[in-house]
């Protein structure tokens, strides 16, 4: 960059838009076009690791199911975002939780991926909650 | 606010920052004066809800356990941010992920908390991953 240039600003909530309108178009070239080619996914619950964009790009292609994953909420700033989308199956639907980080020139260098899942409330505090 | 007045920025991110911190310190009033008094608190695996300052405040008060929630990735644009937390309790250790809204006085309105658990990876994606 030459001397006086100033650092064009990321905004990572807007590559993270990208990303899951990519995916959700099954549009491989600009999915693939967000992520630096050495990117790291992770799932920390079940500890797996898909490292590089080609393998990272295969998962997703390969990724079974007519899929959609509508984004709910997406914040970021700087070189980190996060989502929170609705992922849906057929007549299924279930959160997906992910942590994004990216490098100075906006690619996506790691993505951390959630699935939580449904589970009975621990007892103790009816009297503070309602169910819903 | 008067005319020509400019709306003060809120920093959604910082104002998370200062909800773990005081959370941490068991500092109850710095962490009520981070809330609206009509504020919401739900875990959606469980389907719990909590309405209301004074709720949730003795929901954090009763929490068992000698917990921290150490952050590890806050981030946040205007009124949303999320959090993903460290959360320990002894020698146990758990992601602990949320995420946040607030209002145009920068008091949060929303907390919707995620507790993602481990489970067993699908088969037929050996070929891509990793374990670690």
């Amino acid at each position: 960059m030459m001397p006086g240039m100033t650092t064009p600003t990321i905004d990572a909530a807007d590559i993270v838009h990208r990303y899951w309108a990519a995916a959700n178009a099954r549009d491989w070239d600009a999915f693939g076009a967000l992520l630096a080619p050495d990117m790291v996914y992770e799932i920390p619950q079940t500890r797996e690791r898909v490292q590089g964009r080609a393998a990272y790009l295969r998962f997703n292609v390969e990724y079974p199911g007519d899929w959609q994953a509508v984004p709910h909420r997406i914040v970021g700033t700087g070189s980190s975002a996060a989502s929170w989308t609705r992922f849906t199956v057929g007549d299924s639907e279930a959160p997906g939780l992910c942590f994004f980080d990216l490098d100075e020139a906006g690619l996506i260098t790691r993505v951390t991926d959630f699935w939580p899942e449904p589970y009975e409330p621990p007892p103790g505090r009816g009297h503070l909650v309602q169910r819903y």
